[in-house]
């Protein structure tokens, strides 16, 4: 791609040579010739003078540039979105419906999508345009998978699930599988069915090898540009609000609500039937007991704001100090009295 | 259904129009004309003379209702057996053996048995009667399964493996992985072969993507009646007594012994070779380092009986306060003593 | 296997009956008539009169021993390659490349190479001597797996990710996601393309249901020697060095390099950016937030050294008794005060 070209895609300013081709883009330290990078944080500003790039995307307001550059609005997005055009995500090598698939004829499949080798689906299932199906993936009955989903190889889900537009399922992946619902008789357990779904709205992506259980009744929710990593495990009639981000090896147990634009680090657990506030942000591994007012950062386990738990960390980590005081402490009042004693004694 | 016919079937006394038809289930504060609901937890009382539902299920005693009633022993137990036969479970689209199943010829499968599309089956393998094995499943050699079993889609099962009668395993679950076993040879490790199995006994339910290892040498066991969440690890060697419930991504160490009616709580860690007491609970996120009694309930990290904890806990949330408490202190008795020498200075 | 067949086999010093037939292994504390057995442990030295053995492995220096025994320099290791001689790993009931399996024109599959049933295999995928792939597995396009390597059922591989010689791979595990990386827009996220890729050098192992990210550019890395249990998380861009041993359920966070030799106990959580320095331990469940030097243990949320984290807990168990003693304290300065006042208006 020639220089102007990517300016042209990035609607930025072009400073140099326009014809310049650009073969390949790399971090602003790395970069070599012929290479394109970016400048997005100040503190790699350094690199501007010593980089072997052939160009640089820039802010609009960066001076001092010796090389060819584009400046933009946002560097980083713009070169995301170069990065993009040089590697497009790669087509399968299968098309259509492929032979090996097992698809039952009720099922309506839009034309344009892909459903890989090996595949399974029941009755009933719809799959919108230009959707991928990798190998091994099952969709029993009544599953409905929006447009231009991708669901990566081993990912399964249980009936009547329903998938968005533009959702991302990685590997091994399961959506639907019974909430975690038992009734004691006795000293036994009756499985109390559970006969809801799981719906997981637009513009989402779930990591590999997760758990998003069915509700009991109703509906288990994910809603739009919600991203899940790995390994995460969401309990029945969970609703998550818009645009949540959770870290890896999370829990989120049954019927706590999740507002918009949360952040889970990696590892969190909560308790069921709380609620996360909007914006509010929880610590890597806390374990959240109660609901989170709106724009908070808790952590801690049990999670508390994360001042209140610097603070007690703090102390905790002079509590061997504290303890020698308090020993010194009842010393020196013990002398004390016994001074006090022997001047009474004394007068 | 008529409420006549509900009423027989629960075995309750009917209390008003006993050819009302009823069209569907829902909690109290929701249900709707045509619906039965239940009323087992007196907080919801309240909501007896509001519900527009058209029957209710309660409890022998229960006074003062206006609309039609089942009187039964359980009214929540009751509501269960009630939409079980109004959702009964959905038969998948497949019976026999499936064309596309890979099924060795020494397997043994019982005639009511249905193995999904792309399951395969290895030698020797045994299925029992109205077991249902779903698409993308893998048994290997010698694997025996019970009757009236479900196994949700790609779960996987080593050799010999053995699972009983009733047990339910959800998608993407693992039975019989290696167990985790290196013996040190200088910097490097050389593998322990894991040549035991594992064994789950009957009325069990096992959630997604779980991994239960098999033994080093012998079984890992799970005995009747146990209930295991999503994401949960089970070493080799460990053993798990009748009716234990474990919730999602708990860790069970290797040759750890759990009693019966034992409840572990969500992201519970246990070290390895210890016992875990008959129902004991240990509570969420707790992280296991000693043998627990029978009947105890513990809780942190390192985990310790919950009153110790919790008093440990309270304390914690003071120590701030408690550091400037010692702080007041040395300043008030550095006072005292000066006081003190003044005192006898002046005599 | 006679008994100075097993003795050449070790290189060992046999003393008894050469001719004598073992028919098996156990411990010594279970071994019956016709079984070899093992003394590594002094601890379980009293069992050496008492075995019901027929012959035992022990170090060269024992002395006392009754029955027939072999002389070798590791009686635990010499034990475990006997177990597998009398064990040998079963061979599964395909070979060759299975007819349902589907695979790309243009892979490359070593000749002794055994592909299972309903494996997918894509394009430019490479598989290496005497590996076998076991049902259900899905390796995308451009794939290389090395000589000797076992992946076991539902194992999935995503594009261009590179495995070594003799590595094991358990059920479920996913190797070559996307890593979890988003670039915020406003209040929503945009996708950062995740193009580098995986590699697994060689002699590796990898438990069941593990996730392993590929790198966002380069490579995640796990080198030679490693072994990782169950539902580990592995982030992009992560670099493991060789013979790092990891328990199960332990995330790594993006871009962290983990030394050599280092340990990683069950449910450790690690964050992004830091390093973990050779043969380094961490605890169990431990909550690593910064980087650990060569050698240290650690332990703890936040993980610290475990010799501070030890005692910061024993303070911590002392709590409640030292919130009493400051009490006292304030009381009994309160009264010293009040006799000081009193004696001071005394005089």
């Amino acid at each position: 791609m020639k220089l102007n070209q990517i300016a042209r895609e990035l609607n930025g300013e072009l400073v140099g040579d326009t014809d310049l081709v650009i073969t390949g883009l790399a971090k602003i330290e790395q970069a070599g010739p012929g290479e394109l990078t970016f400048l997005a944080n100040p503190k790699y500003s350094k690199f501007l003078k010593e980089t072997k790039a052939s160009a640089v995307l820039v802010a609009r307001d960066q001076e001092n540039i010796q090389i060819p550059h584009i400046k933009v609005d946002d560097p980083y997005l713009a070169f995301l979105i170069i990065l993009e055009k040089f590697n497009p995500p790669q087509q399968p090598n299968f098309s259509g419906t492929h032979s090996t698939a097992v698809i039952d004829p009720t099922a309506t499949i839009a034309k344009n999508a892909r459903i890989g080798p090996l595949v399974f689906i029941g009755r009933n299932v719809s799959i919108g345009e230009d959707t991928t199906i990798y190998p091994g993936c099952v969709l029993l009955d009544s599953v409905s998978i929006g447009g231009n989903c991708i669901l990566y190889p081993n990912v399964s889900i249980r009936e009547r699930c329903i998938i968005g537009d533009n959702v991302i399922i990685h590997n091994g992946t399961v959506i639907g599988s019974d909430g975690f619902g038992f009734a004691p008789v006795g000293d036994t357990y009756r499985k109390i069915p559970q006969m809801g779904i799981v719906r997981i709205e637009d513009d989402i992506e779930i990591g590999a090898n997760c758990t998003i259980d069915r509700a009991t009744l109703g509906e288990t929710i994910i809603k739009q540009g919600c991203k899940l990593d790995n390994l995460i495990q969401i309990a029945h009639n969970v609703v998550i609000e818009e645009n949540t981000v959770i870290a890896a090896q999370t829990g989120v147990s049954g019927s706590t609500k999740i507002g918009k634009n949360v952040t889970l680090a990696g590892q969190v657990g909560t308790v069921g039937h709380i609620t996360i506030g909007d914006k509010a942000i929880v610590a890597a591994k806390s374990g959240v007991s109660k609901s989170i007012p709106p724009g908070e950062v808790w952590f801690g386990y049990p999670a508390q704001q994360i001042t209140r738990q610097k603070k007690v960390e703090a102390s905790l980590r002079n509590l061997p100090e504290l303890m020698k005081r308090t020993h010194q402490l009842e010393k020196a009042l013990i002398e004390l009295e016994e001074k006090l004693k022997k001047n009474e004694r004394g007068k």
